[in-house]
């Protein structure tokens, strides 16, 4: 399919007089470094800001990689608001992306800094500047998004979409059998507030916020070591919630072949990324044993450009935070009526995707790499 | 399909001068009512003894109505073993299968008692006395097959084979999103012993058995109250386990035709049946708007005596023993390999069904219960 085909097959939901507003929230990471580039080379879409989170990465590099990104693109114009830190070990994935996050290039330090705000005040500033229309493209951990709903309660209303590359369903995860990477970016610092954790009752008032018991532990016991916890009190949020797990991100694969393609590509972003795919390709040749790569990143973001691209279905979906399926998302289709209240019960729905058009990801992809 | 076409084309593992040594431990219900009567009826099968169990109903209860099963089928020759009591309240299923387990028809008490040895004393028993050659048909939570294994850690392989009903992979649970009714009968009690849990610790022996430090309050915490627990050391046990989980079961109907069918006959069994029926259809009406009932227990029953019935993959299935999605049952394939260890590593595989020749189980069904 040819990219003007493919995106005519799947119109986007704002004409060119009216981008579509968009943070992407990320921890790059290679796939993140490729949505990004996307992203830059959508006409209809107006990026207005970068999020820096955990998760590929500490999030200390992700914002030096977030930054490196935009001015190797030449878009410095582009804030990058540096999120939430982990203060413990974590589970980074230097196997997958390179100790550097992006492929072991030791490239040079960014000249930039990221704004004074924090992601989560820069995500709470913005949805007030833009009422209802910014889409917040989630990448990682959505603990930066859970704090900005702790920052500003209203903030699920006041977002337009939160679309989120998260979950596994139904399927198993890609960190253990029961958690994907992003619902479960946890650190074995975690334990040593089981105390604590106990202590703190989540409380339901009219507006779906939560009642913070103890709140000078809170920050540490709950939202920044434990993304299990944000990633339930996200899903949970009433915000207009599209979310993509690895059963739907699995199915979009870029092959050795166009790989091949993007090298014989004269595009700065296909050269750029030509240089730091190896570790990701080693990595899932070793892990899945295939001759290609997921697209999990630039699927997610395509798909909040271009709707079509994805069918979904909508249920609620819970977040276990502990335990062996630490991290393990639950939809429930909401269709079996249980004898007792659930944890699922009266919870707002969100929409979980089910297919997506592959080829036309993977088709969109390459043309936005090789035509930069 | 006829009843002989269906059994010549699911041959059993034994001819008719071996006969398969079957115990079934149940906690009768009205489908563990359908599986002990069709079970009764198949000739190449040996029926050594019931256990019974909480579930469906308290164990008392489950004990009274096996009894109650066996004097009408004129069986008395069949041992009962009562096993595990719950010591509060339990999340019975009466409005499954009626106040009384048996659709609220008020038969009288049975004349017999259960025999001495406890539920899980008999199986041990049974597995020395038969090595190997038993098959443990399960339909209830499984706390009386991990205190067997509590009592004799060579009963993994001392037992032939545990076909069991629990479980629910890849789809919503029962009880809930998470669960199955089988792998989380939980009692609020657990929670009052959250602090005498944490000071167990499984350990790991080459006989895969546990090393409990407090060994007088496991008893109560782990096995009696908690069936997840139970759940996780079965299908984590090593033994030659074949689980059928309600994705499987839910494809085996029993339709207000096939009961209309039932009705016509002059078999015992069917007419006994025919009578207690109404709660579990009005059940299935109201929760999941079908017109039909489950076929969960005689689906498993079957499949333990004509395994050609369903087809199975392999693969490691613990089961979350707390929080949102306890009782869940997580079945990881082994394909991916994991960058760290997880709490499926070095664990043995067990069979999982994947499908089943529904119709094929509901003629032998109708045929068993209308030729009695």
């Amino acid at each position: 399919m040819k990219e003007e085909e493919a995106a005519a097959a799947h119109p986007t939901m704002n004409n060119n007089n009216n981008k579509k507003k968009i943070i992407i929230d990320t921890d790059p990471g290679i796939d993140d470094a490729m949505a990004i580039f996307v992203a830059l080379g959508l006409p209809q879409v107006d990026i207005i800001g970068l999020t820096t989170i955990f998760g590929n990465v500490y999030t200390t590099l992700a914002t030096r990689n977030a930054l490196h990104l935009l001015e190797f693109a030449g878009r410095t114009d582009i804030p990058v608001a540096q999120g939430s830190h982990k203060s413990t070990k974590l589970r980074i994935a230097d196997f997958v992306h390179g100790t550097d996050g992006l492929g072991n290039q030791n490239f040079p330090p960014p000249q930039g800094n990221p704004i004074q705000p924090s992601a989560a005040q820069f995500l709470v500033q913005q949805a007030n500047l833009y009422p209802a229309q910014i889409t917040l493209v989630a990448l990682g951990p959505l603990t930066n998004i859970a704090l900005a709903m702790q920052l500003d309660p209203e903030f699920p209303q006041k977002i337009g979409q939160i679309v989120l590359l998260g979950g596994a369903f139904a399927v198993n995860g890609n960190v253990n059998p029961a958690a994907e990477a992003n619902t479960d970016a946890i650190s074995s610092y975690t334990y040593s507030f089981i105390g604590a954790r106990k202590r703190i009752t989540y409380g339901k008032t009219e507006k779906e916020s939560i009642t913070v018991l103890f709140p000078d532990v809170i920050q540490k016991v709950i939202f920044s070591p434990s993304s299990p916890y944000a990633a339930d009190l996200v899903f949970t949020s009433g915000a207009d919630i599209l979310a993509l797990g690895v059963n739907v991100t699995h199915q979009v694969v870029l092959t050795d072949a166009d790989r091949e393609k993007l090298a014989q590509s004269d595009g700065r972003f296909a050269q750029y990324l030509c240089k730091v795919l190896d570790v990701y390709f080693s990595y899932h040749h070793d892990a899945y044993n295939t001759q290609g790569v997921y697209l999990h990143d630039p699927t997610t973001l395509l798909a909040a450009v271009y709707p079509s691209l994805i069918t979904y279905t909508e249920g609620v979906v819970r977040v276990q935070t502990n335990g062996i399926t630490r991290g393990m998302t639950m939809f429930y289709n909401t269709k079996k009526r249980f004898a007792e209240i659930t944890g699922w019960s009266d919870k707002p729905v969100v929409k979980v995707a089910v297919t997506v058009d592959a080829p036309a990801v993977v088709e969109l992809v390459m043309n936005r790499l090789m035509s930069s």
